[in-house]
């Protein structure tokens, strides 16, 4: 018997999604190159040479059975041990292979985390504006995704907002810094004040309240800007990370929880994903992108681009009277739209050809997103689009 | 707050791992070489030279972009058009890349066929004996997975059990051809009474039963043997495939759900799959897999030492006194234990440094499974000390 729950769910289709779509078809008509396409963050820099070495290496060298064969399903031993000593490295923590589960990207990350510490009817409490992949990602697991009302005035947290809306039911805050879409990255103090307040409602409440961290733009941040690593502010928190934007290997899906050391049950969690990854028939990502993957640990693309891409924009943007908060990393800029309505303008804006996604379904109104993962030389161009775009219309 | 569900699964093990890595630790003391280890289905022949050949191929040739750019969620197209292309001129069938969802192997391609075709609560039925870990792939979809009992004369169907046990309730049957564990081949008898019963049953109950056919061994077939393509038999059926046996690459985590194109709802189940993807962030597999297994469907490892020591091991049973069906594919074979507790049995076979799998967890009592996909050489070893085993216990 078909199960109408998702078929239903073929109704609703992705904004950016659709905007990706018109780009491309509108493409075809007057070339990919003369559209401004800021709406799906693809990344436009090539993967590192090192990594395409190690493929290969891999491939000519090993045997069929080291490479091909079946991996454990936490993961080859191998390589969450070298991804434990690279993050202990960098971020002078104390991670063992067993506190890493490697998986299909965040998305992938993210599915597990929010398992293994929430149950069905929980809340998971997000903050505006965010990814909206987030509703699936959470509530298909059964807990329920709950949004805080943004910060505008810098994408920090609505700390006030965040206290009148965590209850008994908060298992679990869902945070990502850099975000996507805003490009804001959390300050020591923001999360400095986050883990005392998370600390402050475990006692009060008597039960734990997880950090579930999505780091896919964790080595995205730019000039002058300090991206504190999550899990040293708060015990009871999983990394979730991706390879996808530091790699440019999205299409490859390849990432890992981190399980906090210091965490409740941090032991068992690794292997709970395992159980989890059982039941949805994904087991643990293919052998040879996690071997691959942890021969390159600590490099990355080259991705000084985006911060070039960003100045561009953000100089270009607010000297045009846009109101924007400049982004400390990502490949994202959230500035506010010229009129009220964001899906209006965004719908305005493809007559210049103009490619931005309205902010409400990152659930925040009034903003709109570009991802300037592309050509500097298109950023360039888009500038004048953007000039004409605002002198006829507004 | 941590999940209590997926921490209580920790307690229990699988018997197969268990029995594994028993067989790892006494190949320390006494050298792998000597352990006679029938444990584990881990494909012992190489991938074929064309494979890695087309890996490094694109990995040459192919832009970062390319490669490793996001593939659709529903799979690269140029990928599923191939499949389908492949499958029509096999089977006689006029599949679209529209039917084919790219999957992490057949698991992932089970527990998406099960979401797609099932709601919690609903019965799916499969046949002892079985693959255990069909337990989690269904009964973590919310439906709920029940056996029916063995047909132990020849492993085909038990039909007066199955027509006892069908009811309202049933949304679902999970076969597996050719079967894990016992190597039996579905006849074509076999699969038209299924189907005509099917028939009738929805009939009665006015609703669709599914046939969510699992056929990771669809290309171990041995002499004289016909293995009927089970789509062709019955239009609701989801053909759940794995390239891990074929291509000896079950590291690599792909497969496919291929949708009958005259089954009910045949042209929204990719995008239905698709949906059940994002709730559990898997998303597709690895986009270079998915392009290298497309250049390689038409080929398979050299598989014929598993016919070898299918023989070897049948006639030395059989002379030995042990009952057992012939199998006609995969490389198990299941054969009657010499006495009625099959996990004494084993337990007795392990001084001789046999490893052998006990039935019980396929849902059969008295048997046991050998997984043959090792070196002739080594079978050929085991052969005496099962002579020694026999004469010394029984």
């Amino acid at each position: 018997m078909i199960n109408e729950q998702y078929k239903k769910m073929l109704e609703g289709k992705s904004v950016i999604r659709q905007l990706s779509e018109f780009a491309t078809a509108r493409g075809k008509e007057i070339g990919y190159e003369n559209v401004f396409d800021y709406s799906l963050g693809n990344p436009s820099v090539p993967v590192p040479e090192k990594f395409t070495e190690v493929m290969i290496d891999l491939l000519k060298t090993k045997t069929s059975m080291e490479l091909h064969g079946y991996s454990p399903s936490l993961g080859i031993p191998s390589v969450k041990e070298k991804i434990a000593a690279s993050l202990n490295k960098r971020f002078d923590m104390d991670y063992t292979g067993n506190h890493i589960f490697p998986t299909t990207g965040a998305a992938g990350a993210v599915a597990h985390a929010v398992r293994c510490v929430t149950k069905p009817g929980d809340e998971v409490l997000t903050f505006a504006p965010y990814f909206p992949e987030y509703n699936p990602y959470i509530n298909m697991s059964g807990a329920i995704l709950k949004v805080v009302p943004a910060n505008t005035e810098n994408f920090q947290i609505n700390f006030e907002k965040l206290e009148e809306m965590l209850n008994e039911k908060t298992a679990a805050l869902l945070i990502n810094t850099p975000n996507n879409p805003s490009g804001a990255v959390y300050s020591t103090k923001t999360l400095e004040q986050l883990a005392a307040l998370l600390k402050r409602k475990q006692e009060e409440y008597g039960h734990d309240i997880f950090i579930i961290s999505d780091e896919p733009y964790r080595e995205i941040v730019f000039e002058g800007v300090e991206a504190p690593y999550v899990s040293k502010f708060y015990d009871n928190s999983l990394s979730c990370y991706s390879f996808s934007k530091s790699l440019s290997l999205p299409g490859e899906r390849i990432g890992y929880v981190a399980v906090n050391p210091r965490c409740t049950d941090a032991e068992l969690i690794s292997a709970m994903c395992g159980q989890i990854s059982r039941g949805t028939g994904h087991n643990c990502p293919p052998s040879i992108i996690q071997l691959a993957v942890a021969e390159v640990l600590d490099i990355t693309s080259d991705m000084s681009v985006y911060e070039t891409n960003m100045n561009l924009l953000y100089n270009e943007l607010t000297s045009l009277g846009f109101s924007c908060v400049k982004p400390g990393g990502t490949f994202y800029i959230f500035p506010k739209a010229l009129e009220e309505d964001a899906v209006a303008f965004c719908q305005k804006a493809l007559k210049y050809d103009l490619v931005l996604v309205p902010s409400d379904s990152f659930g925040v109104q009034g903003y709109f997103r570009m991802a300037y993962c592309i050509d500097t030389e298109k950023v360039e161009r888009s500038l004048t689009a953007f000039r004409r775009f605002v002198k006829e219309c507004y």
